[in-house]
């Protein structure tokens, strides 16, 4: 395995382990922060990192339209280009083509599709998805994909699944082993667990370095996902890291955790902060709200982050009401902070087997 | 004097000195930061201070409207409520009810306006401009004032400027003096001299711990605005700090400096960041032209900044070009380096009384 990922501790079904890739090693349970177009949004690089992260998510789909691939790989990879010296994973661009391009056409061959940006015409294969991941410089690649929509007809899920799979052998010879570098497959199937057993036992035959749970929290619903999680994450090597794609709310990490997932990556704290929504140890709150206004206490009294130290609820209200940029850059920072802090007091009730007893608090205004 | 300004150095009618307010010392010739609604438009305060600023500029105005006087009084001050623990000055608040407000309305008093926000009516007098200025906690407070447009009729410039000097010795009368904090009075007559030289005798005479050079900047031009601060600047006290209002570009700083200005404010840097522009050594850039797309090297070289010092100017035009906040970060982080580093070279040229070979380059694409 060209990856390496040792467990140091488990408790039922949740893992906490230790993944080394060609730029640093990542502690999971991880969450990635989504780096869409070379940027974590409202972030500098040491933002980030400050936050505790180790690896980000670089989308394969925006990158290869702007600034281009080959041209991020003439300018030395994707680390150097937006300055950030720990580890990347990077989407196949698969579930973007679908819910972005326009007058988009799904062939054995791959997907062709005309620019949101600027109408041009491309054309995305597992061969050219993975020579994408390997011009940026990803550390993890994932399997070029089709997530299916929900709900769909179980014919046509069956018919992507099948697509996906004979995408993903093809992925797999496309991808080039070096060491300390990644290919993950991705289970689809949607919400039918006969499907995604399928699935996952024919990536396992096929043999990557971790496996990805894919095509959920597309709105299914909470109990549904881990429904499927139940099915696929047993299915899974043990001794490989196991990636539930897109998710999620504090509570899906931690329900998802329990489940034996290792890594994360969702849009939620970095959205969420440039709209005002923070995660704090009380519940989610919106900085929007009125009666914020004159609060001089902290977001989050028991929050190491620039935001919960230096500032004021009311100043944080004030700044989100004024839609000022600050806003946006210290409720993301906070929200990433309280990700990354989550995910360290996950493994922290893994190794002393108490993962049974956490629980988040229930939501505030 | 309630503020402490040592002359250190001294280069034709330039000079370097400092300034030591209840929030520290400013070496001049300063820069002030615009910080208009309680933060400087895509900057933390540790970041501001990291450009080498020591004081910066509030605005009465916004603040008044959002999130009230009393309210940030109540939370503690400006300094607090912002987390910038370093000078500030405010500006009356003259300016920009005149330039923003709706159905404003003069009269001996003061100025009755409605808010652009939400309509709301105010009357901001002199007493009042005095008042919120001490309730944010401003260790320079400017006198409330009338800029005149430009153009406009000499007689309505006369009135103007006879208002505003009566206004001033209000503003004067309200201001409470406490150690380490100021007022300035303003100079205004628009491009008339002799109005100019009546009003800024006047305000000598009434005393000020500083004096503003007002209304220019306004659509004069360079050569008038330098024409009115030489007229200016020498009949005010040569041992008080003066400051010309909403001035400027890095050649409008020079010439000024030139012409014994201490203390400058402007949007330009700030602003400019936001829209892709940036200042450099080189002159100014346009980060948005297509021949920075494959540019690996940084946007200037000899700058100390995390913009310079991390990317290359081929991701500055990307992050410019996907309007991604990060842009706006950066290049407003490089600008005010840029602003700040130039003062500080100027400063250096006058101890060495080599001002007069100072030089910008010529601006560039």
């Amino acid at each position: 395995m060209s990856l390496r990922f040792e467990i140091l501790a488990r408790d039922g079904a949740a893992r906490v382990g230790r993944l080394v890739t060609a730029h640093g090693a990542i502690d999971t349970p991880a969450f990635m922060p989504i780096g869409t177009a070379g940027t974590v949004k409202a972030m500098t690089p040491e933002g980030v990192a400050a936050t505790g992260a180790r690896i980000i998510l670089g989308n394969t789909y925006h990158l290869m339209l702007r600034p281009g691939a080959e041209r991020i790989a003439e300018l030395g990879g994707l680390h150097r280009f937006m300055n950030w010296p720990h580890a990347i994973l990077t989407d196949s661009g698969g579930f973007q083509v679908m819910s972005l391009a326009a007058l988009r056409t799904i062939t054995e061959a791959g997907v062709a599709f005309r620019s949101h940006l600027d109408g041009s015409r491309h054309l995305l294969t597992p061969e050219r998805s993975i020579e994408i991941q390997h011009l940026l410089g990803a550390d993890i690649t994932m399997a070029f994909d089709e997530c299916a929509p929900f709900p769909a007809e179980r014919a046509a899920i069956e018919a992507s699944v099948e697509r996906t799979l004979r995408w993903a052998e093809r992925s797999r010879a496309a991808f080039r082993p070096r060491p300390g570098h990644a290919i993950f497959g991705i289970v689809q199937g949607g919400v039918h667990p006969d499907l995604r057993a399928r699935a996952a036992a024919r990536l396992v035959e096929t043999g990557f370095d971790g496996y990805a749970i894919g095509g959920l929290a597309i709105g299914e619903g909470q109990a549904t996902t881990f429904a499927m999680v139940d099915n696929d994450a047993p299915m899974l090597p043990a001794d490989r890291p196991r990636y539930l794609m897109g998710v999620g709310k504090p509570a899906d990490l931690v329900g998802a955790v329990k489940r034996g997932v290792d890594m994360f990556d969702c849009v939620v704290p970095t959205r969420s902060g440039r709209t005002g929504q923070a995660f704090t140890r009380e519940g989610a709150l919106n900085l929007r709200n009125a009666h914020h206004a004159d609060d001089p206490s902290p977001l989050d009294p028991l929050c190491r982050c620039p935001a919960c130290t230096g500032f004021s609820r009311a100043y944080l209200h004030h700044l989100t009401k004024s839609r000022e940029i600050l806003a946006s850059m210290l409720l993301t920072q906070h929200n990433l902070t309280y990700y990354a802090d989550l995910m360290a007091d996950l493994r922290a009730a893994i190794r002393v087997r108490r993962l049974s007893d956490f629980a988040l608090p229930e939501p505030a205004s």
